[in-house]
């Protein structure tokens, strides 16, 4: 295995860091629900897992894995667009997880989009406690282009450095635009 | 502990994953020592370190730190640039780390130079062993200017995706120019 991990595995890498048993966290963007059990399963039953999709099969795909692999009875699986995180949930949690651009395997047009993606960041920015964190996978280029990742980038540059960390990782010599991982942790 | 330490912590996170108890290891720009002793206590008695550095004053207080922490005896000093480590070492190497820009707290007028830094790293990319890491704390800004950084930076995306994985680390929300961190690693 190597010692520099893809994006998704250096998101998972941070996330248990910080999140431990008993803590609340967020699945911004369920997709095919591999990030959900893994939250899930860390925070285990006296934690909360909220997870978010727009997409109908998502939220279904989810469901059957999270059952599939007999995860712990602790999650709230939620339609809704994930710039809407702050009307479903009270109380402070400690880790999001998101994935930008198109669902892995999926359909490239049900592409996330830069406006609701910075609002959802911006939604979770609000929720996250103190030493909490937010990743941020962002796949880009193909069909769905560069605008949303650059338009997240700027976003993230621009976060004030008195209230949160933003750390960023490229993998700056692969061809395919490979994702990149943004971190932020709040103070 | 914010769970995103800076260039440096990182950089030794990622050392501590690849090098183990006699393997060999190069701190390329040994400044203060601080690294050379990090690197010959990980690699223990049945290791060996190579430690570069153009200063005098430099070579001196590394060896003063490593006499003050009793550190094992299996660390050469060696006061020659770092480009020529192939001069001086027969084998494979599983770690190497740069300091890049001016020693901190030390002379900038003595920050390290371009060409010398892409010719330094080539040469540790060539002693590297499969799984070996090479770690750059890429220093900027202030008044050694950010060519050094552009040029190290502009090298390290050019290099071949076959052979090495690259993953730059950066705090993009920082004032004051706050140290890249790069990553390679032999494939």
């Amino acid at each position: 295995m190597s010692a520099l991990k893809n994006a998704l595995l250096l998101s998972h890498e941070y996330i248990k860091k910080v999140l431990k048993e008993g803590n609340t966290a967020v699945d911004a963007t369920c997709g095919n629900g591999h990030d959900t059990l893994f939250l899930s399963e860390i925070v285990g039953r006296s934690g909360r897992v909220f997870a978010f999709d727009i997409q109908e099969n998502a939220i279904e795909s989810t469901r059957a894995r999270l059952f599939e692999y007999n995860a712990p009875d602790n999650t709230t699986l939620i339609l809704d667009g994930h710039e809407h995180m702050n009307q479903h949930i009270t109380g402070m949690v400690r880790a999001v997880m998101f994935n930008f651009g198109y669902l892995p395997g999926g359909d490239h047009q049900k592409a996330t989009q830069t406006e609701t993606s910075i609002a959802a960041v911006r939604s979770a920015m609000h929720l996250l406690s103190s030493g909490g964190i937010i990743t941020l996978c962002i796949y880009s280029g193909g069909d769905t282009g560069f605008s949303e990742r650059d338009g997240l980038l700027a976003f993230c540059k621009s976060i004030d450095p008195n209230e949160f960390f933003v750390l960023s990782h490229e993998f700056i010599n692969q061809e395919n635009n490979p994702p990149i991982l943004v971190c932020i942790e709040k103070k």
